[in-house]
């Protein structure tokens, strides 16, 4: 006998054999192999199917072969498919290596034909069971293989259905065949052809229509949403059919070995008596819950349990299964390893360590990071059905719910009076501070994923939607728009940073808790992983939540939120001085209060380092806007004060701020604001020594080019530094180092390398310059073109770009630790909270990252994924 | 007798030996080899000097060895150093390896003291002479060795001078007694010293002063600015005294074989009888054209003219001499390679070619890119004195003169009547185009090298000054000010686009004729360069202009700059458009203007490779000031018009447009507008070939960051392209290729080279986005400050960054060439014109560099340049 080469009988298959067998086929030969009831059948396999995919044939020896292995299930079963007296009926299914939905799925009773009716009829004694598996065949094969609408056999079943009194369970054996008639003119009627009779016919037409799916519009979108290539092709599984609809004692149902919302260890399912597997799945009829199958088949019920115990001793994780009961007999159609919410997924991770079934760095390996990363985050309640108004960009995650407002004032003072707010603005700016603070959530129509918003609300762990670029603000008004929907002050809505959802009204918040296994989890991740964890936090208490979160260090303490607020009109003297003497002044009060700033996260960090940012971001930030004060000015409504703030904001106004007098590049024309900073740190420093903190502080510059300007202010700190040191008579240490933010820093990182004590990868500038693209203007409508063009697989500012991006990172931490091997390199942008990002940066062999406190223990769970070399989804391939 | 280490007397060295003997000593000692008449001398070796400068001592027997080598001298002149009786007189002189100024220069008369005046005033018979030489060597070695402030001694001079009737020549030997007395006191006075009378120890004194001065603040900026390295050090040139003012038939001064001015094949010098070299130098006296030694020396002259036909025969080049006659002995003092204007650099080397002296190749070598540009543009006339007023960035090269207006329509009002005008502006956009146009030359306060203003200018081949930040401009006031000084519309100013200096009142201006040399020498320089020479032209008659210059194609036709002037009002009708019917009617109106436009350029180019880039610049440029419209909307001066554009003005702007809404994101996000573009373009491509021209088309997409990016525009391209083409029946080729101006596109060349035929690479944006610089924001104070504080070596928007952007360009040529082996590669940018930068892009395998129509000169020089190997100033090192 030749050896087959496209078809494996489930006895010879095994699980390892997913990429030609497919999940499901392999799993079904598993199964076999373990003794477990399952039907017979084989696989067509991938194979085959790359085959067809290529030529548009099936390739030469296929369908012999397939007819071979029927051969011999006709044998075992003691059936011929299309014997009319006693028809072999045939389930048909799909399974590619990958699930994947928007593939064919199943047909069912394939064999059946007008003659075989009667045959059924009669070795099942059950008439009415044979023609509805006749009608379900047409039904079936008409809509997956030919192609007809599948609503015109649902009209005409609701019809008959609905003429008997509308229970489908009251149709007689009549009704079954006057809509098989009927559903074979639908096929003729839409398809102009007949349903084929030859049940040869009908299989060689399933497992084309299996292969075709394969390159459906929904399969294909779906491999690129995830990354699965597209030629992997797809396997075809052709088994008997067991029927749980037929007789006496039958039923259908799906389990898992565990709870799958709750992780709890028992076993969990719904099933139906009398009914096939499509009836419980399509949700028509109510399912029992599992007890109840102990009580009507108690041995198919022990049966089950033992067939769950060998599963989920053998895959050692919770299964899920579907199962058929025959004439009282239990058969297995399917296992996978089950899918469960996040609190199951820790909760069974847990268990099993407990029970001993798996070790801690496959727990480790069996709880997503996004999984964890929902744990901490309210979000709308999944019970709850609800109409999204828009969406917009999830930029902060959690849910919240509060009345509209549009100013960080009404914010502010509604949220006195007790009213839980959400912050409704075209975008927001430092001077919307306040309001962000007392809100709830927050909703812009522009900006992206690291707009100020939402850069602040990840860092204050608020829910935001940003970008929502349907919404149309007006702010005076008090009111916004999206369509014909008006909402205005006082409303409510509902967002969810999750999903970019926005509701009117109320939806129900559900927090999950974290809880026991959530720590244990950690505790373990923390034992595998390299990469350190460290946080970007601004503030105290900042500081202090991450450092509850588990935070080792904060990676990017920036300064500039420190001169907003009550410090702005301080800074505005500084700009607008006349002289010296009033610059100096101003600067004399700025370091006055930034020593506390600064002694208030180092207290905090006692013993962890604190790697400050010197001062970033455009001077023309602290101004008011150019156009208002114009306005105002032409309408003679400016005083002496609004003329000099218009002159400097004038004077200050850059065409691309981005590329403008940021970062170092103020430091180089204003030194005296760096030397302040300077001096207000290393004084903090030594006021928490002197109350018994370890200060670990490291100074960090922003937005270098070269390493020479790195050395020229690496000059001022440690004067500036040693200065008050040496005025106090302490000695504490410290370390300079530098952004790398610039494409130029990072190409020449060989020359800067010995200039800095540390590297910290500014990921989110990195790539704003690789790509040409500023966050606030790209994020909204280009960049949801982009993605929805295929033109980008990832936004880049959430995950990391290695193809451009990355291999700055790679070229600067390679060529930076070969000139200085003493180098500490880490990343501090929004990647460094992005599983995927920490994946790449464990690999690069980054020493550290460092993201909002909120996503520490995700980040923590992400690097040990990464030093166990756990794929994230975007390596899927 | 032991070999020496340190020191090298003339008659062995040689000119080979500049870094040994410095380049002074080198030459000396070449002469001696030639049988010249130089007086005897050796120099102390740039060896010696460094061990000096590494321990602060003079290197062990290196004084030993000179005394050794001052010994032979002795017994050759037949006296001895110090001898009271004839004392042995030498001058010490520096030479470093490069010409440097700011070192110690000159010793004369060394070994004069006290005791030995009467017995130099015997053998001399000349007592005033022997006064005036020990004055002469306590003012010298007082002032260079001992560091008396110079004006001491003058002052002293001048006083002694006056009494006599202000002829130094009427000065007694008496009255230089007396200074000598005077001088001596002078030098205790101002260093608490006694001047040296030990001749062995001024020696000693010199050597060491020589040494240190290598170290001077001076020496040091200039060889930081000329990129000479530190470590070189200088040698010592020791030699006999000659006396040109000595006796009868005596005389000094300085000769060029050529004239240096204008090329001309006739010996070119000044000479004075009975004078030391200083006097000639110092142009107190009055100096005798080179023929009156014909008349008072014949013998002398005759002997001058052969040893410059030696030394020019030798050399191969222009020589310039210093010689002194003693007593009717010529002797020579010095000789190098002559400096020469750029005319006459161009005559000689095309004269030395015909001449047989040199090949063509050296001949190319002779003529630097820089002196090329210089005969292109007028300049400042070089013998006219002036103060400037302020001086700006050097935008655009040339000179001119103007009254000053402040408004485009000033400039075109006042020139229609005649007027020349400078274009005065705070900064220019497209509107001011047409007063630019009117112009003699353009002045901004702000915006740098590649600010409109300067790259419009460029193009235009309009001096321009920009970012004159001192400029403080008052345009509805028609004034600006400098400091107390005020100019006023009509005010005549004239402006150096070569020196970036503006002047009140008119500068006489230069216009060298680029003669028949010019054109010989390009000829040669376009046999020897690999590199093609494209230029940036966007209309027909500029490239019309830039063929005449050479041009070999179009590297660059921008798009952009046909929406404005009378397009302006059908682009801002596609942009506020309500309906699709209106915008596709605007689109189609400037689909037949483009057509037009494309054709001009077309035409011009018959045979000749056109690249045209599809439109780039962001939208909201076409849109007037948010600011002003507001304005007049706050004082009710907005019709509906106005309010609709103030709409569009808000819904276009962004925060950061330089990375923003540009290149092909609008293609992207607006594809019909490229479609047009393509439409027009292919059109013509057809109207010409109809002509009997041959159109060769290179359609150039903008700003990609992404291969995919590419293959979606280049299909919609060709989808364009085969329309036009099928439906004219015609069948035209035309290539796709990409600017690569992201640092992205240059890191993923490998994977975007597959989807283009040609990638030229736009520096301007890689340079901005590699530094995070924007260049309108960063070229004022910013850039000065980071090159005065030597931070940047180079402005990077006029010289190609080798470590950063350089790096980048050569990853994208390498990776890109790699993927794609037919894949042209091209720079255009304005760097393409920068001859360092054409060094790069010849090394690094470009295929060719564009730039605007009157750089195509000096950049075919330039690529001639890199193909010899030749090493631009930046390379020195």
């Amino acid at each position: 006998m030749p050896q087959n080469r496209f078809v494996v009988p489930f006895a010879e298959g095994s699980r390892d054999q997913r990429t030609l067998l497919g999940g499901k086929g392999a799993n079904l030969a598993e199964m076999t192999r373990l003794g477990l009831p399952v039907p017979e059948g084989f696989i067509v396999t991938t194979e085959a199917c790359r085959a067809y995919l290529k030529s548009e044939e099936l390739p030469e020896g296929l369908m012999d072969e397939v007819h071979a292995e029927l051969r011999k299930l006709e044998e075992v079963a003691g059936k011929k498919l299309g014997d009319p007296d006693d028809p072999l009926l045939l389930s048909v299914r799909s399974g590619a290596p990958f699930s994947m939905p928007g593939m064919m799925d199943t047909v069912l009773n394939l064999g059946m034909h007008e003659k075989a009716v009667e045959g059924l009829a009669r070795v099942s004694s059950d008439e009415r069971f044979a023609w509805d598996a006749y009608r379900r065949l047409i039904q079936l094969y008409g809509k997956i293989v030919m192609g007809v609408s599948g609503e015109r056999f649902d009209e005409a079943l609701a019809e008959t259905t609905s003429a008997r009194g509308g229970d489908e369970g009251d149709l007689t054996a009549e009704d079954f065949q006057q809509l098989s008639r009927r559903f074979l003119d639908i096929v003729v009627e839409d398809t102009g052809m007949q349903f084929p009779q030859d049940p040869y016919e009908q299989l060689e037409g399933a497992i084309r229509a299996v292969f075709r799916s394969w390159n459906g519009k929904r399969a294909r979108d779906y491999r690129r949403y995830e990354g699965i290539p597209d030629d992997l092709g797809t396997a075809v599984n052709i088994q008997r059919m067991v029927f749980g609809n037929v007789g006496e004692a039958s039923g259908t149902g799906v389990a898992f070995t565990r709870d799958p919302a709750t992780g709890e260890r028992v076993p969990y399912g719904d099933w139906l008596e009398g009914a096939q597997g499509e009836d419980v799945v399509a949700g028509i009829r109510v399912t029992q819950p599992l007890e109840g199958l102990a009580e009507r088949f108690p041995d198919c019920h022990q049966d089950l349990l033992r067939v769950m115990r060998t599963l989920e001793d053998h895959e050692r994780d919770m299964c899920d299964i579907e199962f058929t009961i025959e004439h009282g007999k239990l058969f297995m159609l399917q296992t996978r390893v089950g899918k469960r919410s996040a609190i199951a997924a820790l909760r069974i991770a847990v268990d099993m360590v407990e029970e001993g079934l798996i070790d801690t760095d496959e727990a480790v390996r069996r709880v997503k990071p996004e999984q964890l990363e929902q744990l901490l985050h309210p979000q709308f309640s999944p019970d709850v059905e609800y109409d999204a108004l828009t969406t917009g960009l999830a930029a902060s995650p959690g849910a919240a719910t509060g009345k509209v407002v549009f100013t960080a004032d009404a914010a502010e003072q509604w949220a006195e009076q007790g009213e839980k707010v959400i912050l409704v603005r075209p975008e927001t700016s430092p001077d919307d501070l306040h309001g962000m603070v007392s809100a709830e959530g927050i909703l812009t129509s522009r900006g992206g994923l690291v707009s100020h918003a939402a850069v602040v609300a990840r860092g204050m762990g608020k829910p935001a939607v940003c970008g929502a670029s349907e919404l149309s603000i007006d702010v005076p008004g008090r009111t916004f728009r999206v369509g014909d929907v008006e909402l205005s002050e006082g409303d409510i809505v509902s967002i969810s940073g999750n999903s970019g959802q926005v509701v009117v009204g109320e939806v129900p918040v559900w927090i999950p808790e974290p809880s026991g296994p959530f720590e244990t989890l950690l505790a373990w991740a923390d034992d595998i992983r390299r990469l350190g964890i460290r946080t970007n936090a601004d503030t105290g208490p900042d500081a202090a939540r991450a450092v509850q979160f588990g935070a080792e260090g904060i990676g990017l303490c920036r300064t500039e939120h420190m001169f907003f607020g009550d410090r702005l009109p301080v800074v505005r003297r500084m700009l607008l001085a006349d002289s010296d003497e009033t610059r100096q002044s101003a600067l004399e009060e700025l370091r006055s209060v930034q020593r506390e700033d600064f002694a208030s996260v180092l207290r905090e960090m006692d013993g962890l380092p604190a790697t400050v940012r010197l001062l970033d971001p455009p001077l023309h930030e602290f101004l008011p806007d150019i156009t208002e004060l114009a306005v105002k000015e032409a309408l003679g409504e400016l005083d002496a004060e609004g003329d000099a703030l218009l002159a400097a904001a004038r004077r200050l106004d850059e065409e691309n701020p981005m590329l403008g007098t940021r970062g170092c590049r103020l430091g180089i024309m204003q030194p005296d604001i760096y030397k302040m900073q300077v001096r207000a740190l290393m004084q903090a420093a030594v006021d928490v020594h002197r109350e018994g903190v370890t200060p670990v502080v490291e100074i960090m510059v922003p937005l270098i080019v070269d390493g020479t300007e790195l050395a020229l202010i690496t000059g001022w700190i440690h004067e500036a530094a040693q200065e008050v040191l040496s005025d106090a008579g302490e000695s504490i240490p410290y370390l300079v180092g530098t952004m790398i933010e610039t494409p130029r820093a990072a190409l020449t990182a060989g020359a800067v390398a010995p200039e800095a004590e540390f590297f910290s990868f500014g990921t989110n500038d990195l790539t704003q310059m690789a790509y040409g693209f500023s966050r606030d203007d790209i994020e909204g409508s280009i960049m949801s073109t982009y993605l929805s063009e295929g033109l980008l697989d990832d936004n880049p500012f959430s995950t990391l770009d290695l193809d451009g991006v990355g291999r700055l990172v790679d070229i600067a931490v390679k060529e930076g630790k070969a000139a200085n091997s003493e180098l500490k390199c880490g990343i501090c942008g929004e990647h460094g909270g992005d599983p995927n990002s920490i994946a790449f940066s464990h690999e690069v062999g980054l020493d550290y990252v460092s993201c909002s406190p909120f996503r520490v223990p995700v980040a923590r769970l992400a690097a040990a994924h990464a030093a166990l070399g756990v794929l994230g989804p975007a390596s899927t391939a």
